[in-house]
């Protein structure tokens, strides 16, 4: 069998890079290791961006809209409709990633990949129409292959665009009705765990809701689960559109060389099965913050990955790797632009 | 007895304008609740800065430079020369709340309230030259009442430009080396705690060195606490010029009606001693980050504070602070710009 593109090596990590940004941060007039979780940021970038001062002022944001068939099992508390209005939202300027990005100067591309109801076009928007959204993964797959192929084929072209652009930082965004029951059901055949840890409130479900869709992925899961031992077929049964091509996206940036700062819930889940489908991927990953889902955390846990901000937020379209994107940058700046002992003439430590 | 500056009451809170606040936060469109932390942070602006639409643009940051005469004793890893030095580091742009102050596009000003070595004076500080450093507090107080006094006022001269300035937000920092001994006392005083729940190991001090510190500020705390009953005889008794001039920054601040964001450890011992020599104060107090050193937590937890990072910094000097300064810049823009459900014309809520 060929290998499939996203099989093929990410860029390798500058480790030379990475001792002299060790070495760097040693010199600098502040106690050691007293800017904390901001030095190992700064030192990662480096070693990625393969150069002595590491910079994140292009940025780049992709927000991936979907529908998922789950949502008629009446999985979430908004009605299916309410994808296509946010992607209006966003195409408007109105929702939270819309502001947010303008606050950040950065770029911010919306990607259709298939509604369940049709709409007008959107200014702005890329409507590449794979599917009327996903099947219901309740008794069958999500996706056809052809249909995941080309999600995640979408996920890529984001990340060339991205890359033509001389993006120093992918964020991936989603917005999708029903899209917490994917990235539960993903996560459970990917970590091999029980539904019930990893199920949450989504949107805002009322507790009855909630064991009602608890019920809806532990089944749909274990239909799944005998035929799910690979990270594609997972993806491609229980996934969503725009789950699959933020995992293309992620595996072609670290192809690319573009370093990534994941977002929340579904992103994590993809971001999990993007390192399952190829391991290289791992290095590349940034994380941005801890949600208030339970199997968001799980995530987390399972990625080794230590994100920079815990704000209870659970909006996803984003928003939480924008908010975090001020955090890198400093991080950045402190890196090059503070003083060393040597140059501020600053006495070093009495040991 | 005539009441002091620091007893007058502060700006009242606007509560019409917190409960506007909560009511346009419920019809942004995005689940209720879901940019979690930041939502809390909007409201409680919008009701300070009495405006439906609050906003963190001008900024004033004031740095606070003092000695230690504790520092005598061997409680700090780094020479006393040190304050000096990094105050000449603040000046020529190379610490880092230079760097970061830059990045913010913030004023930043600073502060000698004195210093144990002279230095020749530097360009754009403030020399005041109240006393050469404290005395040390092991055996006698750290200042007099005429420099505890001239100390708070300092501060509240501080916030006097700030306020010429317009500025929206204000953010103490401090250096002093030994300090991180002097917040230990003085939250010990405080808090009623003993020493070893509170003492941490500053700028990077050896088990060994630890040890001594302990030892030392639980001598200096046994001897000062029969006389330490009140805020400010605490403060004056172990407290340091740097820390009495936040104190009297931020009662000053809440008098004035700016917004006051705390950043560590130092700045936080001097935050609840301004809660307690005027509980009005505590309304105007947002918290930016949870820091390494024990202390910290505990003095968070007697002020019933949730900062915002957690980051694992120890490095004071405002630095903390003005790393959380986006967040709180991104949370007014989201409650402002964000559209309602009824201006996007996205559906509500199933339930």
């Amino acid at each position: 069998m060929v290998s499939a593109w996203w099989q093929q090596p990410a860029q390798p990590v500058d480790m030379g890079r990475r001792a002299q940004a060790l070495a760097r941060e040693a010199q600098l007039t502040k106690p050691a290791g007293s800017l904390g979780r901001l030095e190992q940021v700064a030192v990662t970038l480096a070693s990625l961006q393969r150069r002595g001062a590491p910079s994140l002022e292009r940025l780049w944001i992709s927000i991936f809209a979907a529908d998922h068939g789950i949502a008629a099992e009446g999985v979430s508390a908004f009605p299916q409709e309410v994808t296509g209005q946010m992607l209006a939202n966003f195409a408007h300027g109105g929702a939270a990633i819309s502001v947010l990005a303008r606050h950040l100067g950065a770029p911010l591309e919306l990607i259709d990949l298939g509604l369940a109801l049709e709409i007008a076009p959107l200014p702005g928007v890329r409507h590449l129409n794979i599917a009327a959204g996903t099947a219901s993964f309740l008794h069958g797959a999500a996706m056809t292959t052809a249909e995941c192929d080309a999600a995640l084929q979408a996920g890529a072209a984001a990340i060339e665009r991205a890359a033509a652009a001389g993006a120093e930082l992918f964020i991936g965004g989603e917005m999708g009705i029903g899209n917490t029951s994917s990235a539960c059901a993903l996560s459970a055949l990917l970590m091999n765990r029980p539904v019930a840890e990893l199920v949450g409130v989504g949107t805002g479900l009322s507790p009855l809701a909630l064991r009602h869709k608890t019920k809806v992925i532990e089944r749909a899961v274990a239909h799944h689960r005998p035929y799910a031992d690979e990270a594609y077929e997972a993806l491609r049964r229980v996934g969503g559109l725009e789950v699959a091509a933020l995992a293309g996206a992620y595996i072609a940036a670290a192809q690319q060389g573009i370093a990534v700062l994941v977002d929340g819930y579904i992103t994590t889940a993809a971001a999990l099965c993007a390192v399952r489908m190829n391991p290289d991927v791992a290095g590349w990953l940034l994380y941005s913050h801890r949600g208030a889902e339970p199997g968001h955390c799980l995530l987390l846990q399972e990625l080794d990955a230590e994100p920079l901000l815990s704000l209870d937020l659970r909006l996803g379209e984003a928003s939480g790797a924008a908010l975090a994107v001020p955090l890198l940058q400093a991080a950045c700046r402190l890196h090059n632009e503070m003083a060393t002992f040597t140059e501020a003439a600053v006495s070093g430590s009495l040991k």
